[in-house]
């Protein structure tokens, strides 16, 4: 097991209204980590391009603590857990100037051919690369908890923007958890800190395309839904706990 | 006159689909020079707020001879250039590894009060600390070329969104900027770079409200506006080359 390391201050245009770390760069930070770990390793993005494949995002689990302010500096950590020739489960932890963990992801990770758009088997060098612990199967994560049609719900659009495509020429996974929590507007947010977020990842949105944000508010609980056309593009719940 | 300069390392979630740092992000990265260097003498945000007053920005001047590439290391330098009781004019230089400049803002600052939201003298303790050329006038930059009413247009609506509100309770200065080249779509912003940017704000946008976007392209020169209800917000030009 390879740890690695960066570190980051939270820059004022990565915060929000709060003066904290936003919900979506939280996701930034974790993906660069892991891009530099891979790019240090001589297996980053170049490579696994070169060989027609990408690595995906089907799942994240995101625990906070509390939310960084502008200004602080923290370390965020990675290291690929477990591996199977299909499945790679990835650690992020991010630690405060103290040493004091504050967010902590699990990850589930797929590899894909990039022309035939579908699954790929991990190369056993880029995995080795990482180190991890080989199993056999990898356990699946909780899902996010459901949003049913008895739910009352609101929605809104959003058009996918130039600048939510990355370098990688996909809308940036962070994207679809900003469309999220948009729709909870300002009221909601500024009144509640999110603790526990489940995100997963069915079908990928493309530039141009006008996602639907839904949401049902239970209590402190929030079930998502990012809609494409008819397809469910994203799936996520969020616990919140009220601000004194 | 006092230079300061920060570092910066272009991140990935910085860069556009051409891999370059992306439009609005500059303006982010010359705001984050300015902020600190303001910090560092004693007379940032929470000074000028503690007086009830806050910097705002009324027009950039950018020029750009080359966007830099994600996981370049650039510097930003930037200092108070003249300044009189109402105005300061700001310059920003942005060089790469190898000392190059490659991106330079010519910037027009004035100061508010936030609770009458009208113009304010700008304090002699916070003008002193940036020790600017005091001078009597201020000349006027070039303002940004119009679009008429003969021109074809296009325009398209967006929604400003939570994460656009940065920690001062505004519409982060950048988002005028996304909305300004979004709407000239990917085909547009993948064959052209932008050299010349001039953008003018006229009047503050708030959370919630939706803004139009409005472009006229004539040859390699787009003029554009964004229109908040009946208001002018922003009014501005930028030129173009084309890719080869």
């Amino acid at each position: 097991m390879k740890v690695y390391e960066i570190e980051h201050e939270v820059l004022y245009y990565e915060g929000d209204m709060t003066g904290k770390l936003n919900l979506p760069t939280i996701l930034n930070l974790a993906i660069l980590s892991s891009t530099e770990q891979a790019i240090d390793y001589g297996v980053g993005p170049e490579y696994t391009h070169n060989l027609g494949l990408g690595w995906i995002i089907l799942q994240h689990i995101i625990d906070i603590k509390r939310r960084p302010e502008i200004g602080e500096r923290i370390k965020v950590s990675t290291h690929a857990k477990e591996l199977n020739p299909f499945f790679c489960k990835r650690d992020y932890t991010f630690v405060d100037a103290q040493g004091i963990e504050i967010i902590k992801i699990d990850t589930l990770y797929a590899m894909i051919d990039m022309t035939k758009r579908k699954m790929a088997r991990i190369p056993e060098d880029i995995a080795a690369a990482f180190d991890p612990t080989i199993v056999k199967k990898i356990a699946r994560q909780t899902a996010p908890l459901t949003m049913t049609d008895d739910m009352s719900s609101q929605q809104q659009d959003y058009r996918v923007r130039f600048t939510d495509i990355d370098s990688n020429q996909h809308v940036n996974n962070s994207k679809y958890l900003n469309w999220t929590q948009d729709i909870l507007g300002p009221e909601f947010l500024l009144a509640h800190e999110p603790r526990h977020v489940n995100i997963k990842f069915e079908h990928e949105v493309r530039l141009g395309e006008i996602v639907t944000s839904r949401v049902a508010v239970i209590g402190n609980q929030s079930r998502h839904q990012i809609i494409a056309g008819d397809e469910l593009a994203a799936e996520a719940s969020i616990d919140w706990t009220e601000n004194q």
